[in-house]
């Protein structure tokens, strides 16, 4: 049975760099690999949501896993508790929550000087507001997952995270005057005032207080989101899958589609990422699942703070990775990215992905594309395409497909 | 801030023509800031609705807007009434008017000999039938704009118009059986014979009979649209948009939206409109706005009367006239028409239209195009695109698209 293993390397896609002679980081980078894949495979340009739209990494992904956003998408912290282990019950509201330092009520640092949020919250912690239980987790650094339980909640609200400093926290967060609406705004705020005391009172905060060192007196939480039953992705396309990922959203959204998590050590989602290990097991786990989900962060991390020189030898170490795939049989290896980040914008854009489809010689009709990256996918055979075609083309490639009338 | 200078040569597109050795009228044009502009930037084919479907101006410019016209077009009318100046309000059913000349109740002249309305309509006239009021105002040649205003009516009726000589003006109009619908048949019909009595008694009409001139008795009124709430396109895309154009129907379709409209001396809408005039207009006013729309209708005219030699010339006028952009800084020029009017078809076609983006050498992937036309079009990076694509794609070009997602 043919295998697939869907790579992909976040914030791929980039603008022309004057500093490279108007070339992409892409473009410019030494490939071999991905140019053997374009050469021996089928290039096209990817649209993830649609032409000129701008992903969030949350809405591409479950376009890519073949879940459309607008049926799927309710807010940014269910992936992210989903992320860290975090068990999520359908009506539960789930927040990303930074640790912050306010003094006079106004924020002064959105992120506690990145102090590690294990520090002062425990593996598990409860803290309970009227009838509405909160579960807290330590995540990475300063940032801790939120889960809001209880009957009578929402997560159509403002985030109480103002996403600046130099103001006061946000209260009036209702967006609709419902019942529903009033309650939630209520609830959120005692367990801010909870935990603002909670945080304040921490040996780990006096102590860091003592020693002049960055502490945590406030908890901002943001990106709530609802939890719904989803179909999972082995009903839905009846495939196996598995997902290898460093970054914790990452993992939230392929547990969110029902993908089983393969923790893969060295997997870091940072610069130092060992992605050999990551490929190497992808190649490995395809024995047992039908479709490997590799993600591979950093290169968008790159993007966003403008380094595009570094992006570009980052994408060099992601190509070096690439090279076992080429031994495989009987697999094929989808490889993209989410979204665009062009580092001279340092953010996401709607530009469109450069995408190939490698495998099996007697699988894939080539085209004259021999080299990949964003103007030699223009005359790629895939043509242009959206995020959602990629599990169905997948599906048709492998044999999976179901056929639709008789 | 980087602007958008958008361009839309009505009727671009165009079928081989055997006298120009089987090249259409683009490609067998002297075009060469065109041809610089397709090899600095990107091109494409735009199929303005979807592939073969034949687009009106109207619901062509709606979809370039940003505006889905089966959401948005309600009848010609409406932008015909806003193009003259005149004002609508929401519920009020707007109509094109024609001044004809009925002989013993059979039309025999649906134009009245092309007279000048100005001549028989006041600059402001009011009908009252019954409790609606109609009113007009003149507009080129033998045209009036008609406006409906009251309770209880509708625009889905037939034209009373019935668009050919030798017959009567059409009576049953009402498509429907409900009250709406018989009473506004019943109210038109009235205000038609108000207007034969009153065209039939004017001074000049009386004076232009004596003197054996083509002269009016009849308006025939088509097109009818009932004015609704338009979120205005500063609204939906967060842009300031003005519109340059010289023909009353764009300007009226670009109030629609809620575009402001700049007045160019010498924009006509005719052979010798002043492109100059309008390319350096746009220019300056792209200091002050995000996005300026600019129309260019005579090319459009010529292919519906199959001149293709003028048309190829009008072509060559509209490239000269585009000198002064490839100056300019920061800023995105994207070129196309609204739809094709093949000069031997002498009627707009779903034929693709041949489009490029240009813009600052950091923004725009270019592709292999080095010349502009329909099949050098054919091979670039933009590959087939809608419409409706084009907004989206210009926001995130010019860094004004919303993240959708996180």
């Amino acid at each position: 049975m043919t295998k697939i293993i869907l790579i992909i390397a976040d914030g791929l896609g980039d603008r022309p760099i004057q500093e490279f002679g108007y070339k992409t980081p892409l473009e410019s980078a030494n490939k071999p690999i991905l140019n053997q894949m374009a050469k021996e495979g089928i290039t096209g340009l990817m649209h993830t949501i649609e032409r000129g739209m701008r992903p969030g990494s949350d809405t591409a992904h479950l376009l890519i896993f073949g879940y459309p956003y607008k049926e799927y998408y309710s807010g940014r912290g269910v992936f992210e508790v989903l992320g860290i282990g975090m068990d999520l019950r359908p009506g539960d509201v789930a927040f990303r929550g930074n640790l912050a330092t306010v003094e006079n009520g106004i924020i002064t640092d959105r992120r506690a000087g990145s102090m590690e949020s294990y520090e002062v919250i425990p593996e598990t912690m409860t803290v309970q507001i009227g009838d509405v239980t909160f579960i807290l987790k330590p995540s990475v650094l300063h940032r801790v997952g939120v889960i809001m339980r209880g009957k009578g909640i929402t997560s159509n609200i403002l985030d109480l995270d103002p996403h600046k400093v130099g103001v006061a926290p946000r209260k009036k967060i209702a967006i609709e005057s419902d019942i529903d609406s009033k309650r939630t705004e209520d609830i959120l705020n005692k367990f801010s005032d909870y935990m603002a005391d909670y945080l304040s009172k921490h040996p780990a905060n006096l102590k860091r207080k003592s020693e002049g060192k960055p502490n945590s007196n406030y908890l901002l939480l943001r990106g709530a989101g609802q939890h719904m039953y989803v179909q999972p992705i082995h009903e839905k396309y009846n495939l196996r899958t598995c997902c290898i990922a460093g970054g914790g959203l990452y993992k939230g959204l392929a547990k969110y589609v029902g993908m089983d998590i393969i923790d893969v050590p060295g997997a870091n989602a940072r610069i130092n990422t060992d992605l050999n290990a990551k490929i190497k097991a992808a190649i490995e786990q395809s024995k047992k699942y039908d479709l490997v989900f590799v993600h591979i962060k950093f290169a968008d991390s790159l993007a966003e703070v403008g380094d595009f020189q570094d992006k570009k030898d980052f994408l060099e170490k992601i190509d070096s990775s690439l090279a076992p795939l080429l031994e495989t049989k009987d697999t094929i290896v989808f490889f993209s990215g989410d979204h665009s980040t062009p580092c001279k914008m340092q953010a996401h854009s709607g530009d469109p992905v450069p995408s190939l489809i490698w495998g099996p010689p007697e699988m894939i009709c080539t085209d004259k594309v021999k080299e990949f990256g964003e103007r030699p996918c223009q005359g790629g055979g895939l043509g242009h395409f959206n995020g959602l075609d990629i599990i169905q083309n997948l599906l048709n490639l492998s044999g999976k497909q179901k056929l639709i009338g008789a």
